[in-house]
């Protein structure tokens, strides 16, 4: 299907049944090894493990390498899909993400620091036969509605359940 | 290396010398199909694509699913730093994490809906030896320091720049 189709789909979809905008996503995942981690996320199958300083046996990309192949993903299938819908027209898009990270927030040596990325910086660059306005156009739409650059920048509920006892 | 003899390393090496306490990750992508993006993650190549109803052809798990494996494979990989750091013997962990989306946010049907999850719940399942006070207090020490988590539930700063003009 094309992404124009896709929309025009999705449209009909969410107008003649509004609960089906709402989609629940679902990972499963298991420790296989010291730091390698088997999960399957609907037919995929991926493996996530740590470089071998960090005990692991580099059989996946890590944990913070999946945040930024989310991102980086995420911000070229958002310009693509925003490209359809304001009728940019768009032949590439390469990302390059880069996220500061400071291990003392993760080993705990230092508990002023967050364990996450202190800061994220994302290069796009777009490519085709439109002025560069339009492209900028496209980028702020792209940025406005792209769901990891948003669930990274703004606060996500998170509620953690435990099964012992 | 052993995951307490990699924690010791880590501290003696942040110890002597803070500045490697800073790491950048990075991540280079680009599209390669409608919905495709192939990406470059230091020694690891990722496929990144949409099921066929959104335009793509299913060649691999999506940017959302991406940003589930993250969270749901730094939690695991989390729980077993802190398990060897706390002295909790900790025979296995699965993780169960899902993500409410709201596509009306993406396509832009309606900018009051965020583009990212609404919500996360993580579920997981520690095993081992131990009582269930003992996994309650890893669970706690893994919140506190999974970076993932971190960057979900709390704002990363975010800059994007663009390569045109």
């Amino acid at each position: 299907m094309s992404i124009d189709a896709a929309i025009e789909r999705m449209r009909d979809r969410v107008t003649a049944e509004p609960a089906r905008a709402k989609v629940v996503y679902r990972v499963d995942g298991a420790l296989t090894g010291p730091c390698r981690v088997d999960l399957v996320a609907g037919k995929h199958t991926i493996i996530v493990d740590e470089s071998p300083a960090l005990g692991g046996d580099h059989a996946g990309a890590s944990p913070p390498q999946h945040a930024l192949v989310a991102l980086a993903s995420c911000q070229a299938i958002t310009y693509r899909f925003w490209a359809a819908y304001l009728g940019i027209a768009l032949d590439s898009v390469t990302v390059a993400v880069e996220g500061d990270l400071d291990v003392n927030g993760f080993f705990g040596f230092d508990d002023t620091v967050r364990p996450g990325f202190t800061a994220v910086r994302i290069h796009v660059t777009p490519s085709g036969p439109e002025t560069p306005e339009r492209y900028r156009e496209l980028a702020d739409a792209a940025d406005a509605h792209c769901p990891v650059l948003d669930m990274l920048a703004n606060p996500v509920p998170v509620e953690r359940t435990l099964g012992v006892g």
